[in-house]
């Protein structure tokens, strides 16, 4: 039956293209998801468009690579299938949403006409409820949009990939399957949706911009701090240009790792309260003006809530308000409010009496045995990374671990510092080695996963095989839940795992003899060798590392944080 | 802290051991789940209390494994941590709520003072709300209890696991890290929970009896057809003792399969509409009262909708109401109207003129070739098959597959047909066979899943080597998602999946040489002798086949069911 809008069309399209053209617009090239019989319809139209589709193994692996493309390439998609796909993907975004990352949640669910008669359908809680899914995704998107009318799908598309952007948080989208093949008007094309951030009430900014430069002028030992929201509502231009422009020193928490290039002469280290190096610590904490830029201040990115600072001394910027001690300023975006800073500051006004050079040289601590340490380990993984990697490193030992590893110039880290949802990190690793594939550049992508948390989601280094990725893997083998052991039950089973042979699963999931390496390294001495070895260095094909670690060995920082969490638990 | 209400109790014990206890109580000997920080404490009760833990490798493959364990045992639980975890079983607890199995879901969260505080902890969504992943359970569990008070928690419990197994569906449990060790009164363990259904209003059942009764007399070619919530709702004795005081004939459903003795003399087949087989459907048709017992008519169940039965024909008993014809008896169960049908009928006064003996016989579909067909396979798997089997089948070609298995007295048959999550059989094998186990029966557990479906969890096979199971396991190797194919893109390389080498999963999962076995078979032949082979069948140890069927090749319901999900979606 022919719509009778279409006839008033120009240049009538489907849906599903006119979803997919402007996808590719914004720049997602590869989808993610599983096929389910109520999406299927539309995934023909992927491979029409020449994008690519990529059939991940279960849908939270597919959520949690869509994060990590789109935390690579700015922007991701997620196909799944009403209810039972939509549901499994739910906690990957749920992460997205909690840290800050902009997801296109694509549901196909059953046909306006089956919705409306409340069919007894598979994939349905057996009530005639078509909307139970929906509501569970609505506290874990910052849109949410049932494409029920096909004279409203367009502006409702445009609207959600408009809100996902600029909020940086998942969308959902509700697509039934009658409607994949309506016709809209495919003119709209031709204008691309307006990605502008909506600029601050200019009053309001330059009020603010006048109470952040007094007190930054008057300061004598003012630092910036740089966090997550830095990085994901996307001012590091603005971050850099205001530290080349005051010279102030530069420091990161853990989540807003990467955020700085780390071999400019200002970058500090990181600051993570009792968790930093003695001398980050001694030097953040003496400062009398903090600017912290895009700030979670959660448990585990401050070592369990031990900053020593105050918020007298502080000036926080969000992307949603901006507060200047305990003087709050709503509605008001840092971006705005940064760029006019650096324009406006006369640098030679500054009070800032420069400190003692930061040294931002990390300690080797090798203890002369042939164990492979944490406290080795980390610092080494600085000398192996090159200009632009790509660093994923799973909740646990290495995300703490990292913190140790000075990156050179260009990195991207990834990680789940806030949401924490172990597994995360395959299939993250696999979306960001898409991703730089997709945008042409193949940086190499190099993942940290413990050994428990790989367990969750390890068949999605098939998908990595199936597409040809060739990111370098290291799984530290360490005996189970180390992280956990150090919170509670050090010998318990509970924090045991399954013995598995790790490094068989890449043969086992199909790669081809010849297309990847795999390592087993148990010594400091197979570590040097590894890593100044060319071939490994060069990635040139999937490489799967085991890397034993002792089973009761943690980072520092990651003792200090468990021993906070422990105590808070139990706390009557 | 002390509590001050603690020094009025006689005989105080910690609120994980009552909680644990009532599990135990109830016959749940083990505990499924995935530790986390806020749930670690609690785990160390388990092991204390002579319960074991189980550890599956993720949270939807536990939350599956809880549904087979409910199924075999009658209940389960699952553990998981706050927001990550619960979040990834959400779309197993959906299935068991859709399916209506008994799974107590309890949450480990954090402590109710940092809930009052609003920290910005680690698995929130940064924004200080500790309800919003609650909320998310809420319409798929028939029970929420949030457990923040000591006072009231014992009676919270209670009341949760008595609703979980009356309900028949999912509880959840949030349960703060500080609550874990308060102290409840532990004398109220002596009176176990009160699982008595509630019994129907004696003037109404009698009324519905009545009517019942009249038309049943004066039928003339009445049946049984027997549903799933005959097996949920626990009334498969009512169902026997019908049977053999009218002597009527029997027919299941697809979802009902394994609810009737199939060697029964009455026992007729499954009927699915046009999807049954010939004789079946002219039998069921023709009838002019069918009692359906538990029905779920949902599309998966009839072939697509293709009932040729009239309600004007039909009396349905349900759990929450019986419908005679057009007229609805609402809050009337099925369980005391059976009853008191059974007691109170006088088979001599059954008008019924007695049919045509039931074959019950199922064809060879031999083609002379060595393929293995779908055709050919199914039947032949009841000549495998021993009584008190556990059957379990995937969504796709297995579920489908199956209603062409005549299976021997006793078995068990585990199936998602309106759910359909995939990968959910993988994770209810572990479960059904730890349940069996569990009570001391060691029955064999079967599973049949598709090649596409096992990738989602595969995983979980790891947990049946840690746990000592001995299931054996059918991977049909067809190339991907046949079932898909058939309903939309038979070519399309959306329906293609990766290529594992499936078989070679056990080893690198962990299993020690010579406690396991492995098979690929790809001929009639193969499958004959595996099917007769004595050690085979003893299943001793973990058994894994890969079994090679052709990828265009399906039963012969599915491409009906298949056809009619395609026509349903592109409805306009
Ligand atoms: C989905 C999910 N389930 C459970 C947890 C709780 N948890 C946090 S860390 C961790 C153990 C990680 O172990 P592993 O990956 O081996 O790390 P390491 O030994 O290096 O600390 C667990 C179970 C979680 N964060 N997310
Ligand atoms: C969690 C989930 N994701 C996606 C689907 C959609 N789906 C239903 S069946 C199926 C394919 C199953 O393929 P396979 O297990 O190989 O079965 P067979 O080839 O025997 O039909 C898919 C993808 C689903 N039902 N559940
Ligand atoms: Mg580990
Ligand atoms: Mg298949």
């Amino acid at each position: 039956m022919a719509d009778y809008r279409t006839s008033s069309l120009k240049s009538p399209i489907d849906v599903a293209e006119y979803l997919f053209t402007r996808l590719q617009q914004i720049g997602v090239e590869s989808i993610h998801g599983v096929p389910g019989d109520y999406n299927l319809v539309a995934l023909d139209y992927i491979s029409k468009l020449g994008l690519k589709w990529v059939g991940n193994v279960n849908e939270l692996n597919a959520g949690y690579a869509a994060d990590g493309y789109a935390r690579v390439k700015g922007m991701s998609a997620i196909i799944t299938t009403f209810g039972v796909g939509e549901l499994s993907a739910l906690n990957a975004i749920a992460g997205a949403y909690s840290e800050h990352v902009p997801v296109v949640h694509i549901v196909g669910c059953p046909s306006t006409a089956s919705q409306k008669d409340g069919m007894l359908l598979h994939h349905t809680l057996g009530n005639g409820n078509f909307n139970v899914f929906a509501d569970m995704s609505q506290n874990i998107s910052c849109c949410l949009e049932k494409l029920n009318d096909a004279s409203t799908v367009a502006s409702q598309i445009d609207h959600a990939l408009q809100q996902c952007w600029v909020q940086s948080r998942p969308v959902y989208l509700m697509i039934p399957t009658d409607i994949v093949q309506k016709k809209v008007e495919g003119g709209r094309l031709k204008t691309p949706i307006d990605l502008h951030y909506p600029g601050n009430d200019p009053d309001r900014e330059d009020y603010v911009v006048q109470v952040v430069l007094k007190y930054l002028l008057a300061a004598k030992n003012p630092i910036i701090l740089v966090d997550a929201c830095a990085v994901r509502h996307r001012v590091l231009e603005e971050v850099h240009d205001l530290v080349n422009k005051t010279n102030l020193p530069v420091f990161v928490t853990p989540m807003g790792k990467s955020a700085v290039n780390e071999t400019h002469e200002n970058y500090g280290g990181v600051y993570a309260g009792d968790g930093s190096q003695l001398a980050v610590k001694e030097r953040v904490e003496a400062s009398d003006l903090i600017l912290t830029i895009g700030a979670i201040k959660s448990d585990f990115n401050t070592s369990g809530f031990t900053y020593k600072t105050s918020q007298l001394n502080t000036i926080d910027f969000h992307s949603t308000y901006i507060a200047v001690k305990y003087s709050e300023y709503p509605g008001v975006h840092m971006r705005g409010v940064l760029r006019k800073v650096i324009d406006t500051i006369d640098p030679s006004k500054l009070s800032a009496i420069p400190g003692p050079k930061i040294h931002n040289e990390i300690k080797a601590n090798d203890d002369g045995t042939q164990t492979i340490t944490q406290a080795w380990f980390w610092p080494k993984v600085g000398s192996y990374l090159k200009d632009n990697d790509i660093v994923i490193t799973e909740t646990g030992t290495a995300n703490f671990g990292i913190w140790e590893t000075k990156f050179p110039a260009g990195v991207t880290a990834i990680s789940q510092v806030l949401w924490g949802s172990i597994g995360y990190s395959v299939g993250a690793c696999q979306g960001a080695a898409l991703a730089t594939r997709d945008s042409g550049l193949n940086r190499r992508t190099i993942l940290f996963v413990g050994d428990g948390s790989f367990q969750l989601t390890a068949q999605e280094v098939s998908t990595m095989i199936r597409l040809g990725l060739k990111p370098t893997i290291f799984v530290i083998c360490n005996d189970g839940f180390t992280i956990e052991r150090f919170i509670h039950g050090m010998n318990a089973d509970y924090n045991d795992i399954a013995n598995w042979h790790f490094k068989d699963l890449v043969k086992v999931f199909g790669a081809k003899d010849g297309s990847y390496k795999t390592f087993q390294i148990k010594t400091k001495d197979e570590v040097n060798k590894l890593f100044v070895d060319p071939e490994f260095n060069a990635a040139n094909c999937l490489q799967f590392v085991e890397l034993y670690l002792p089973k009761e060995d943690a980072p520092r920082a990651l003792k200090l944080t468990a021993e906070a969490s422990a105590t808070r638990n139990a706390q009557q």
